[in-house]
């Protein structure tokens, strides 16, 4: 069995990037995709939950998991930290499991480092009117907190050349066709086939 | 607008890689995707037209078309020559369409060393019993062809892991929706959606 890959997702808060993974997730009859629960400093907002939308720690909490090496990467967004819990990672990879991160620029840095086989997938919106008109909709924030996101959505915008792939999300629908075919795409990597297929390559090519 | 991708297409003979291409092209409503027609000093086949199946010519002719530097690769495959226009796939590419080589591995390392932006796709056949099936239900070969064509596969498939991608052509509608999905995918690579998306892109990134 071949390792799983690990996919980096990033996208302007409001691109859709959540929607799409969850989408992705939910049709996924072979359990072989998962996305990973980030560790969070920042507080919890309503309707989420404590393991499942992150892991909501203390600065002080998130401190010791940096000494005890626990992140893959780990980095400060908009005032808060965040960070990727390394061993849960490395044992879905192992079962050959498909795990996708929702990480900023910065944790995308980091990984593609530390393991340049991951893939990342950069979640593009139409126009800056779609962006600021879909944050508006979310009917969660002030005016000023919108303006601010949308300057930190250009910042998180300017690194979209350092991905492997670009969705454009205009069409919800399409695009979750995009990002399924090129998840399926992947699987079809010389290497990943080699190895499932293993036992049918010998016998194709036994004398 | 962004160059088209280059398709190297590689298998034994039987494993199905004609009739994945026929049906790909078949469902094409943009015209953005063309399979190359190779020159061949082989003997032409019932059925077969010239200029659709190959264009096919005589050895000086072949020779000729070599000493002008027609081709962009070329090769003697099972005691024939084969040959890729250069010309054409160039002006297509430039297009922006998708052009697909159905060639031998001899073919795809010339290709890959010319280009190696070329992706390349391996079709494999799910076994042995299955690949002699296949030949020998096309009803157009002696057992003796087919003992040839047996050998000739083995060798075709020990190159495999020089492909990026292996399609294991087992069920017929799997592999072609493997073989969309890579094209798919492909277009979603970073380069051809940013030359695709620049404008979008430029207002997005505008202060
Ligand atoms: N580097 C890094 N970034 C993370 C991690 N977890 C989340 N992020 C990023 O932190 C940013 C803020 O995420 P959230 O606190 O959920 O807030 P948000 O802006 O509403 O996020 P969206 O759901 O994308 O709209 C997003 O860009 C996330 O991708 C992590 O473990 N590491
Ligand atoms: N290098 C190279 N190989 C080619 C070219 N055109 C065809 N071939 C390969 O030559 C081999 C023989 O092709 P054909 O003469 O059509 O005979 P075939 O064995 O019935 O081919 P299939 O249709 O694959 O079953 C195949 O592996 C082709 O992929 C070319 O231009 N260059």
């Amino acid at each position: 069995m071949s390792q799983g890959t690990l996919y980096i997702v990033s996208a302007p808060s409001g691109a859709g990037k959540s929607s799409l993974i969850n989408a992705l997730l939910k049709d996924n009859p072979r359990y072989d995709m998962k996305v990973s629960v980030s560790h969070t400093t920042r507080s919890m907002r309503p309707g989420e939950e404590d393991g499942v939308h992150y892991h909501f720690v203390t600065v002080d909490e998130f401190k010791a998991l940096i000494e005890q090496n626990a992140f893959l990467e780990h980095a400060e967004v908009f005032g808060n930290f965040y960070g990727t819990s390394r061993l849960w990672i490395e044992e879905m990879l192992a079962k050959g499991i498909d795990i996708f991160l929702d990480i900023d620029w910065q944790g995308a840095q980091q990984i593609r480092k530390m393991m340049p086989e991951a893939k990342s997938i950069f979640i593009l919106p139409p126009s800056r009117e779609e962006l600021e008109r879909r944050l508006n909709a979310r009917g969660q924030d002030s005016e000023e907190v919108i303006a601010k996101r949308m300057d930190e959505a250009r910042s998180e915008i300017s690194h979209y050349n350092e991905y492997d792939y670009l969705i454009v999300n205009d069409d919800f629908d399409v695009a979750l066709i995009d990002l399924k075919a090129i998840i399926r795409a992947e699987r079809m990597g010389e290497e990943k086939q080699a190895a499932k297929y293993h036992d049918m390559l010998d016998r194709l090519l036994a004398q």
